[in-house]
């Protein structure tokens, strides 16, 4: 029943506030964050006297934006080509590289600076820039698909760059996590592993997406068992996902791996536009709007009045660092000025990703300022997922700003 | 990550076993619980070495078989018109009530002969009887769509029948509470607030389902919000469902009755056929198979080796009870004979409403024997459990077996 009520609230505030938001000429992802921002405030305020259950920490609704974020790559996956990707494989990498380095360094910088000495200050300086540094490939995938422009040349870019981006951030995850846990860079053989495993899974996936989906997919599709093909396509997202996590990757690079590698050429027209519209039912009408809910539910708003100026410096960082880190380079590659903006708005998607990188590091113990209590540290988690939270909602605002504009000129 | 996990080993476990059942002539929903049954044995058996959580109590397949329930609910209201209820409702509660007071006469009876005197004596027998009187909507609806017979005039009948069990059983349910609770039998302010809360959720689902819903469909179809009357169906479902069980109902009689309004005069032919095919592949293709799988996985064999002879009692009341039950007077309504068989063995489905009721029992202490330390009521809620998933197998077996054979002559 839980899941029932869970359901109820959370789908009717971002349908209502999703629907607003499009009526304001927004993309709808950005009501849907703010009904999660709104239902978190009011959860926390009222939440024993109106929920029996703590709405922030609560298994079903982690079950539910866990699945919500699966379908998203999933669907993202199968809109798209995998020769979309390698298309803009080169560009996407070169911006992605310096679309990372930017904010990486300078929210370094800032945080070796301001932050506290402590054994931890090399990991927490780390941590800041990571967390600025990073686009989330669900966000981007869903920005593009509310202003219909996946398959553009600049959708193209933004969630190839941001699938580069998730391969990098997860390897500074790595060298973050071992600083926390053994207090010093990690070596080349651990370095080496990551890799190695990265290797793995693409070799893995294009052979198995290649050579053994299809006939298995058409072998579902002959037993003539209602909804088989369905469930083979949420079967093989759950393989890659699994194989992913296993391998020390996020589930959602196999997810996404499963959708691109299902798509067109596989399955007849018909199918594909059978199950491209039962697919974006559950994902757009039931589980994705639930999990931005969930990215906004997170959302603590302490820093603000504790340390406004530090937040307000990060919140700069973030969307500077990736708006020129992403835009020049894209300037450069040959893309319009405009289009170039659009870019580094669009690299500015956090979402998922960085509050999955926050919650590892408050996990491990990376906010305790043990020996000098520290008003920064103390609300360094709550900075780094209001940064990330504007960042999200403002990159899909600005981007249809800017390519309505582009448009209509 | 858990969720998908246990998507992943669920989804691919039903799906191969439900096409097993179905080259083998079999409907799907017996190979889905049969596949629940092994996947609990082996998780029982090998459960910490493979799984790192307890299939059979984790929260993540909790949400996931409520949801099942829910969409499985939906999609069974969807697919009928409020006219088929109301066609065979004065047939149906006949035969429910008759089909209700063999199996639970002759199950109490058996309880108050069997089982050792005690304080919860009588609330243990009148438990025995409820548990073999239960016929469950969810596997009536599912086990006719997979013979393709929902709309036959045997099919009408056995989700009526099942309906009016449900609300039967919920009153049963009660008093067993009460008796548990206070020692005896509730008196009549009790069960007159049982009735009005009955009739309270009937006029406000026929009110709100007949004149509300219809134009709010209509204003969420104009908003031309993505996949807006997908969420609009789901959003009803979920209303429905909370407000069934805030007036101490079940949900699935809320989920099944929005299904049911929302139906095709609200709509087009086209969406109706859209929104279908959307409904089916989340139900048939993801979340029903994962719900039988749960079934299964709750079945603890302690029973078979430690009372035999009395699980052996109770699996014959309960199937030959719900058969005579229901057949008998079907064949006096003018059902050919067969097609009486068939009713019988349609109501003998106890699936999940059955393993809810065994649950509530269990958490409200009724088999804990302080007193006289009894085999047979240790084992209680094992045999139960094995009646329950036994005769959920055997019911839909024996439908297609009798309904094709009918066919063909």
């Amino acid at each position: 029943m839980e899941t029932l009520w869970i359901v109820l609230i959370l789908l009717i505030a971002t349908r209502v506030c999703g629907a607003i938001a499009s009526r304001f000429g927004q993309p709808v992802l950005v009501g849907e964050l703010l009904a999660g921002i709104v239902l978190g405030i009011v959860a926390a305020e009222l939440g024993s006297q109106v929920f029996s259950f703590e709405l922030s920490s609560d298994h079903h609704l982690m079950a539910l934006a866990d699945l919500g974020i699966f379908f998203l790559m999933l669907l993202g996956g199968f809109e798209m080509r995998p020769s979309d990707l390698v298309e803009s494989s080169y560009k996407g990498l070169v911006i992605a590289v310096t679309a990372m380095l930017l904010p990486l360094a300078s929210g370094f910088y800032v945080g070796w600076l301001w932050l506290p000495e402590s054994e931890l200050h090399f990991a927490q300086s780390l941590f800041v820039g990571t967390a600025l540094a990073i686009t989330a490939v669900p966000v981007t995938i869903k920005m593009f698909m509310d202003i219909d422009m996946l398959h553009s040349s600049i959708g193209r870019l933004v969630v190839s760059a941001a699938v580069f981006d998730d391969f990098l951030s997860l390897i500074l995850l790595s060298v973050l996590i071992a600083i926390i846990n053994t207090g010093q860079l990690p070596d080349y053989s651990v370095l080496s592993l990551i890799l190695l495993k990265v290797v793995t899974f693409l070799v893995i996936i294009f052979l198995v997406g290649k050579y053994i989906m299809p006939p298995l997919a058409r072998y579902a599709a002959s037993l003539k068992v209602e909804e088989m093909v369905f469930s083979f396509l949420l079967l093989a997202g759950a393989v890659f996902a699994v194989l992913a996590e296993l391998l020390g990757l996020h589930f959602i690079l196999g997810a996404f791996a499963a959708g691109l590698f299902f798509g067109r050429h596989t399955i007849s027209k018909k199918v594909y536009k059978d199950l491209h519209s039962k697919l974006s039912a559950i994902t757009t009408g039931f589980l994705a709007p639930i999990f931005f809910a969930s990215i906004g539910i997170e959302l603590n708003v302490s820093a603000i009045t504790e340390v406004p100026v530090f937040l307000l410096l990060l919140v700069g960082l973030a969307f500077f660092g990736k708006l020129f880190g992403a835009a020049i380079p894209a300037r450069l590659l040959g893309f319009s000025s405009r289009d170039a903006w659009a870019v580094g708005l669009g690299m500015n998607a956090r979402g998922a990703v960085g509050l999955i990188i926050a919650g590892i590091a408050l996990d491990s113990g990376l906010f305790i300022a043990e020996e000098s209590p520290s008003l920064l540290v103390d609300n360094l988690f709550s900075a780094i997922v209001i940064v990330v939270i504007l960042t999200t909602i403002v990159a899909p605002i600005g981007i249809k700003l800017i390519l309505s504009k582009s448009a209509s000129t």
